[in-house]
């Protein structure tokens, strides 16, 4: 395994780093971000919280726009964020920003020609915690966050992998895909016309059903765009009370889907994620 | 006047906001951001920081990166963002990123064909806090800061201008632009050849000469890939040590150009402000 070193920026007193990798899950070369805080280079095995982004995101936008690298520096956490899709010319794309490179939507496709580069569900859950777990001063403890398709991704991993993350947390997340039009598109392309095959990639019913828990904390602002038609946060709620899930969503007046708004309560998050890393 | 609102998010409790006006002084349409903090809306008249921006930078870069919303918020502080040069179809440009738009430098141009339309230092100066006074809750109370070219120009507007602002810092500024490349490159086609007429705009000949005096903060990165051919701090703290000008310039190790290292210290520079500003 060969992986390139792209950038440093020291931040907050850690570094702020970036890095190619072949992928053998997505079977293309992979961008990833890491912030180490100053706690890593000080011998300590940190615990790492998996940032999934959204629709159209790279590992860029969260480390430039969330501050967070503040809170990560105070709670010596490290903080991972991969791509959103597999990328490069050999891999299937589509025009619209809700599908193909951009919007992996954290599942493994199974039709074509999706299925050859689209899994990112094992790269988040297997190859891309082993990697991190192998090159940088980091302990095995994760959770796991993210925002909008990100938030989906995250609440389904941790639902689906109760064993493997510490605590799960989700700026306006697509709560319910297997009912909003962009969940609908996604999976119709990545998983097929058997609606049956949706349901392992759906927060809310998986969560109805949940008998193993995850902490998860959801913040939802009132005045994003996407609330009605995309995003559901009511789902959620439904299904936290059927299977008695710890569950806290708070919905939080005037805020919309902009990182402003994930700025705004990351630190809530983070500090969140820290009482279960410990 | 008619200037038209482009759109808001709630971030931190306050409000981020950006506008477009047709500027007089610049003879072109301009965009600006402001942030304005809870206490804004709750019947104060908050003080304002202006924010000026490096090359190629918009009103954006600095809202959405530094992470200063949250601090303002708690401070009580609006902070303006203007563009960085004036912008247009119709505007003079140049193909380097150190030239035309993107990179007016905070100065009047006095040679053709730049001097149609940059004038970015009457525009910071005077045209844009009319505007921001007439139609923001906030005070008269002004201070300055900015990153790189913006640094220059906010330090060369307070050395300038002492009676109209209560403090000023920069991140990584331009020191001596009569003796650097962006600087010479630029001030011969904004001002001409005759360097007598850059004087006014280099802030270490401005500093070493002052005898009225803005609190000054200065923060630069050692590992700044700018650090000794173009920023040239050093100029600086002769000038001020020939002056006696209250001027405090913090090196930190490692850090580089980016706003990571402005969003590391930011907080600094806000306090230092405030402590000013009442």
């Amino acid at each position: 395994m060969t992986i390139e070193h792209l950038s440093s920026n020291k931040s907050f007193g850690g570094w702020h780093k970036r890095y190619s990798h072949p992928s053998e899950v997505l079977n293309c070369n992979m961008q990833f971000a890491i912030y180490l805080p100053p706690q890593a280079s000080e011998g300590q095995a940190v615990p790492v919280v998996y940032w999934l982004s959204g629709l159209t995101c790279t590992d860029e936008n969260f480390m430039q726009k969330a501050g967070a690298h503040r809170i990560a520096a105070e709670l010596g956490i490290a903080i991972v964020a991969p791509d959103t899709s597999p990328r490069g010319d050999q891999v299937a794309n589509d025009d619209g920003y809700d599908l193909g490179q951009g919007a992996g939507f954290y599942v493994n496709a199974t039709e074509a020609p999706w299925n050859r580069h689209y899994r990112m569900y094992d790269y988040v859950l297997t190859e891309l915690p082993a990697l991190i777990e192998n090159l940088f001063p980091v302990s095995n403890k994760r959770s796991l966050a993210g925002h909008s398709m990100g938030g989906h991704g995250a609440l389904v991993l941790a639902l689906r992998n109760p064993d493997r993350y510490q605590s799960v947390s989700a700026f306006s997340p697509i709560s319910r895909p297997t009912d909003c039009p962009w969940g609908e598109k996604a999976f119709s392309a990545y998983l097929g016309d058997d609606r049956s095959h949706w349901e392992a990639y759906d927060a809310s019913l998986l969560m109805s059903g949940a008998t193993a828990f995850v902490p998860a904390l959801v913040d939802q602002g009132s005045a994003d765009d996407f609330l009605a038609e995309q995003l559901k946060p009511e789902a959620l709620v439904s299904a936290a009370k059927e299977s008695g899930y710890p569950l806290h969503l708070n919905m939080r007046d005037g805020y919309d889907h902009s990182y402003y708004f994930i700025a705004s309560f990351i630190e809530d998050h983070l500090r969140f994620h820290a009482a279960h890393l410990v």
